[in-house]
């Protein structure tokens, strides 16, 4: 990334972390990697982000966000809730598998800024929990599900499917049958909604 | 463990080289300090197991036994399959919160020992989800399960509850709210099992 006239953004600055942390990895990526990289004093970059750990967890909010944000719009889609349902954990499983299929060293690199940013990882995950929470609902509202506590089934829905979304899985991820798997396990929950 | 008169015997063995590998770590046990904790000559060990490697399986493969043996009085219980399934997946949580609990330092030694053998592990879990099919299968044969192929749907629970067996969880098994998650999970798959 060459210095510009650009106006030094936040976003500006986060995607010049990420280049930086391909580049040199979690452990060496410095606040002056980011300035230089930028064309920038370290200084400009610290008035963005206060602290070398608040820049490093805002530029995983933003890798968290790219999986969130493209479920967003499959939990508010206008349709049965139950194909909905089934299409968000698809989604979800696909997101995962890319990001750790397509650039394995970059998932790398993010699973050790996850483990510095519980709090981070925390939201993001109640973000997802929380779409879950209102397709749960909108089952719930149709009389497709029976679901005393949206919310808490939500939860128990994420927590059962984490072999397709829990990080720790990736070397799962490509395994031949693993498709059969998530659909066995989906279909199985699927079932226990709609009892 | 000092040296005796009994015979050497695979066991003696086995529960020596947990010893040493509670004493010097998964990295530096070797069969040298099995051998002059038993008394005996490397050489006496290994015609019992040809490789340290075996060795390493082999005590690896009894650690494991001690949970699948527990499970196995549960899974051949003559009671109503919904209990039995219930009883069995809480039998194999308290197992691993245990194992992980009361001896940390032994569990994150034979997490090692595990990543080495994965066959072993492999036979593991085949052993459980075997255990698991026959309960599901017992429950269709009395009419209060509905799964066309019980191995299948055997899987398909093993896979769902692994946030309560899979050692890479260990780290939420002592936090609270967690048995009311464990419950949660269980109740939606057995509604899943009865529809």
């Amino acid at each position: 990334m060459s210095p510009t006239t650009e106006p030094l953004t936040a976003e500006r600055i986060l995607a010049a972390t990420e280049e930086v942390l391909r580049r040199h990895g979690p452990a060496k990526a410095t606040v002056v990697d980011v300035a230089r990289a930028l064309g920038v004093s370290h200084g400009s970059v610290y008035r963005h982000f206060r602290t070398k750990a608040a820049l490093r967890e805002a530029v995983t909010k933003r890798w968290l966000d790219r999986t969130s944000d493209a479920l967003a719009g499959v939990a508010a889609a206008e349709r049965d809730p139950g194909e909905r349902l089934r299409d968000w954990f698809w989604t979800l499983f696909e997101a995962k598998r890319h990001k750790a299929g397509d650039d394995p060293e970059m998932f790398a690199t993010y699973q050790v800024l996850a483990g510095e940013s519980g709090e981070v990882v925390g939201e993001h995950i109640d973000e997802l929990t929380g779409q879950l929470t209102g397709i749960v609902a909108a089952g719930v509202a149709s009389g497709a599900f029976t679901a005393p506590d949206p919310a808490a089934t939500a939860r128990a829905l994420f927590h059962a499917t984490g072999r397709f979304h829990d990080p720790g899985y990736a070397g799962e991820w490509t395994r031949p049958g693993v498709e059969d798997e998530f659909t066995a396990v989906v279909d199985l929950l699927m079932r226990g909604l709609r009892a």
